[in-house]
């Protein structure tokens, strides 16, 4: 069995958003299974000197628009929110803990996540949001309440944000196969190029 | 006819060069021409606050080899240059220069340049080598040699960077078809939905 993809993304990033409608169909059709993990671009942007793209001068305006078509050309439905951008430890915390019970509950949650911010704009920096959600893919909202808020999963998520730094991820969505580092949404075709045919 | 696409671009961008060697073909096969506009990254940059991108932290390495591997998904030999980034204001000068004259040899000229540095490791930066690359193309060296240096290219050059910088343009490539922006090489098949169906 080839080694399951590598898809680090923060809840808030666009084409991060637009890569996670893909992924995992397009890693199913090559016999791969994805390993989602969620980060904060918010901690990675420290590390590297960068900035939310939609607050880059120029950059951001035809950023907005590229969002749009760029949905458009997939054929997914997308809406920019109107708290944008918008902090997503709690979604990501609840993200981990929720793996550690059920993998596909957890990726259940990851895709209503996504979903809440770009479609039905959603806040999802609200706990009462994120607890929603992970109760509507079969979470206890007690437990995934005080899992949002213990050391524990902070510390997991800060060591999520560590090693994807280590590894050199400096933006989303960033997708490692074999070790090879892809950046962008726009990389989904040499990642199938990859996939089909191997390195390249 | 459809008016002719925009080609915003650094002869010193590896993407720029990668759209360089599709773009009129792709554009061909819908009935457009396209109008090339060599531009200064180094005055773009300055307007915006950004940088090359190798300069940046991580995303530097990766875009190294992104670049490579771009350049073998798409079939195009590329060598990154020894000497980069390198300031191209001769070779755009040159190419406004001699498009004036003839826009065939404009465009046989920049072709030569892109592939000059991205292919055979020449400095570009070097008014000797652009000036052979011009009179390959068909121009007169002492003519050549005096518009590199004339006030009026000068002129004609700040004043192309002044109007993309105004029209939006804050990287290369940077394509514009019936007035809707399009950034990065990677954007060549939203590009072509574009032109076979119109807006999307």
């Amino acid at each position: 069995m080839a080694e399951p993809l590598e898809f680090y993304f923060d809840f808030s990033s666009p084409y991060a958003y637009l890569a996670s409608e893909q992924i995992d169909a397009l890693a199913a059709r090559y016999g791969r299974q994805v390993k989602w993990r969620p980060i904060l671009l918010g901690v990675v942007f420290k590390a590297t000197g960068s900035a939310p793209l939609t607050e880059i001068p120029l950059k951001g305006d035809y950023s907005r628009r590229d969002f749009d078509r760029s949905a458009r050309y997939l054929g997914l439905p997308f809406r920019f929110p109107s708290k944008f951008p918008l902090p997503t430890q709690a979604a990501a915390r609840a993200y981990y803990w929720l793996h550690q019970q059920d993998c596909a509950q957890a990726r259940a949650f990851a895709h209503a996540v996504f979903r809440a911010l770009f479609v039905h704009d959603r806040d999802i920096s609200d706990t009462a949001v994120v607890t929603e959600l992970a109760v509507q893919a079969g979470a206890d909202p007690a437990a995934l309440a005080a899992a949002i808020q213990s050391e524990e999963m902070k510390a997991r998520l800060r060591q999520e944000c560590d090693t994807a730094i280590a590894r050199g991820v400096f933006g989303a969505p960033f997708i490692f196969i074999d070790g090879e580092p892809f950046w962008g949404a726009d990389r989904l075709p040499q990642i199938e190029r990859w996939l089909a045919h191997g390195a390249f």
